[in-house]
């Protein structure tokens, strides 16, 4: 059964900081939230976790394996190199949905986003290591078939990117109401979603919902492992199987998932 | 009357290159899109002009006020960087949609995204330095309306930004659809768009739209300029008039956009 | 009794790769340099460890704490985002010249740093968990007294320069000379220096000799501790001490290093 | 003649910003400084300039051909990004040594660099276009002869890196006492120096004297333009001449600096 720990990190009263004392340079704004997202992606994705720019001052890491010291090393690093300091909220739950709802709440109570005076909450408590097993993440990587032929070398980008995203859309919200799984784009033709214990037929019914909801023919790798980078992996792995057996459904098998260890 | 250029930015051959010999590690990935990203804002950015990531392998960038030169030093100086190629395709016409279908049919003419020959293509013409003018670019900053009071300080961040993504997903299917302008989500709960002239009343319509469509109160600041930079700038001003004055949608005059040079 | 590992991290084939097929931009090689090394220090240093730019094509790291598995993961991560690879030379001993000694050998003997065959060779081993102790490492924090004072606000930048690099010349040469130890200049007037066990009158024949040989007074604090950044952080606050009580030598008292914990 | 336009760039009251409240993490610190670093080589290399790191919380940079309005961008854009700002203090002269002078003198006047009031000071005036020539900037790049073989390949690197420092010792001395000559390390066995006008005779007298001093063999590739990247283009091509052609001093031709346009 999975047993997701995310992590919401919220950038402190960022709205208001960016129009003071003047609106700053659009571009300036973009490199800053794009820098400390990769940099969390190295400081989380080293310890085999994954983290999503979602809004950019609001993101959503997959934390499994990542104690509370790690969790305030970060703040103290980006504290040191940016302009800007950070919360996080850690939540834990078999539904990704409920974990990132606990994650959230424990930064909303300490106060709002936009209050100048809330900095570096912490909230939340990690998983025992005790308690940490090799089925707590189930990472589903989902692409388009055939996006390059069928849009991106046809259509203006403009137009491509609208079909990309109608099907991540689509996804997303379906992934969310039935099943409390949280779906994410991660560029290209990519969605990585963190869901509970998803069998194939149902895998299938999101994939065939997306088709006829927006017209958008997808296929999904999936993995399960203690951690969000070996599920990542695996389910990468299997992504690949799909393509070379032109299937729309595979699950990782162990092999696969060990190989990487 | 606007004059859009727009470059199509693509990564040369990324896909295939991404599961090269296997699957890489997906925050490897995530931080490279994420950084590379961060050196087109900087560079296109101190040149006035804007860039928006897109899908990361694909980047739409408003170069109004760059020439050849300057798109031949950004390809050179990231094949210097990186372990990935950009090809550049250059697009202009009063319609930013139809300076972006010019723009990447110059590089989808030189061959596929996926094609491992195909590599640093650089198509299309810049407009010529005589031909430039004030009111080439038309840019529209929106925001949604108390989105930290309504959504991020409620709700758990997965559901905020199935909110904020779904104002975006009706507000670029519209104004694409209506007018020919292309936006692009840049971060928290703020969109860019990239417009051709527009009336207050078009932009109040764009606004009742995503109200009725998608339940998501936006408001907008316009501000027109010779380069995104400017008339970004301006636009920024205005958006914070519409905060102070309650309004939905408010000009930039002259005076902020020369306050700003 | 110290116990110092050290990594040697080297870029393969770099220089002929800098002027493959023409000389690169110059400028262009300062970005990857620069931040290769950061992403080092980002890394390392999240582990406990310190890196020391050096050549920047050949940089040195104290890695005690990080395990092969942690060298192997960076070697892969840093392959995946630069157009270079790493080879990694481990070593270990009491005398932090030693250790570099045996790492440097381990690289040298899978080939030249100029052979285009030779790549991501990681060499050498790791200390034991169980062989490591709280007194593994020295690092000696060394700055120059009043340099703003004295340089920084009355010379031109060059001259500055040069009488701090004539400092770390002579500190660098008389401690490599005469304890094995290896120092690092870090930045403005600050000098890093991972020794062996000395005493505080060898502390203090050091910076006799370096008054004498170079006309630098510096001052330094002392720490020690079972990794690099406590040891460090100790010899930043023991250095503090010197500032405050006007002395020369400072060795940190385990109270501050266990408030870093 | 040369004309050097060279701009010092200092981080505004960095020492004490490092050290309060208490100090802060040092890779934090070198990861703030590389990149930092790494942004001014983009910012100042992508409009032709050079930028050398020198202290890192003093820089050297050599802008021919950037105007006030580009450094007014770069402490704009710095001070978005990073937790600290940039003086920056431009001077021009036949002499580096005295354009370094005049730059410094400027930041000085207004304040100590741990002057806590004084911030993001910018002085001096740049050349007027109309003042700049084809022969403003003569930059020398040296290397050390067979650096793999002689050092990197066979003594442990802090051995190879003494020997490379010592070089770089004697010949930054010489040239800054014997011609008002700045010379900077620039990783790897490779030195630039900003020079004027310098005849063979006075390069091969450079090379002698290190030589002697140091025991360290020098050659030296000479390049002369009207901006930093043109002249050290120039002169890096001149320095594989000397390869291919086993001499000590090269001199560019016009033909190289030409290819490079």
């Amino acid at each position: 059964m999975t047993n997701t720990q995310l992590t919401l990190v919220q950038i402190d009263n960022y709205g208001p900081w960016t129009v003071t004392p003047e609106p700053r340079r659009e571009m300036d704004l973009q490199t800053l939230q794009s820098r400390l997202f990769a940099d969390l992606a190295q400081f989380v994705g080293s310890r085999d976790g994954y983290v999503f720019f979602t809004r950019f001052d609001n993101m959503v890491a997959v934390t499994n394996g990542l104690d509370r010291e790690d969790h305030e090393l970060l703040q103290e690093s980006i504290a040191n190199r940016y302009p800007v300091t950070l919360s996080l909220g850690i939540g834990t739950d078999r539904s990704p949905a409920v974990a990132l709802e606990r994650a959230t709440n424990g930064i909303q109570r300490a106060g709002s986003a936009q209050d100048g005076d809330r900095r570096e909450v912490l909230s939340g408590e990690t998983l025992a290591e005790d308690d940490r097993s090799g089925t707590d993440l189930q990472i589903a990587h989902f692409d388009v078939n055939d996006a390059t032929g069928k849009y991106t070398d046809r259509l203006n980008e403009f137009d491509t990117f609208i079909h990309i995203e109608q099907g991540y859309a689509s996804l997303m919200r379906y992934l969310r109401e039935e099943h409390g799984a949280l779906s994410f784009f991660v560029g290209g033709d990519n969605i990585i979603a963190v869901t509970p214990d998803l069998s194939e037929a149902q895998y299938r019914a999101a994939i065939d919902h997306v088709e006829a909801d927006a017209d958008v023919e997808l296929k999904v790798g999936v993995g399960t492992a203690s951690n969000a980078h070996e599920a990542g992996f695996a389910a990468k792995h299997a992504l690949e199987d799909c393509r070379h057996l032109g299937t729309t459904v595979e699950f990782a098998d162990a092999s696969v998932e060990t190989a990487d260890d």
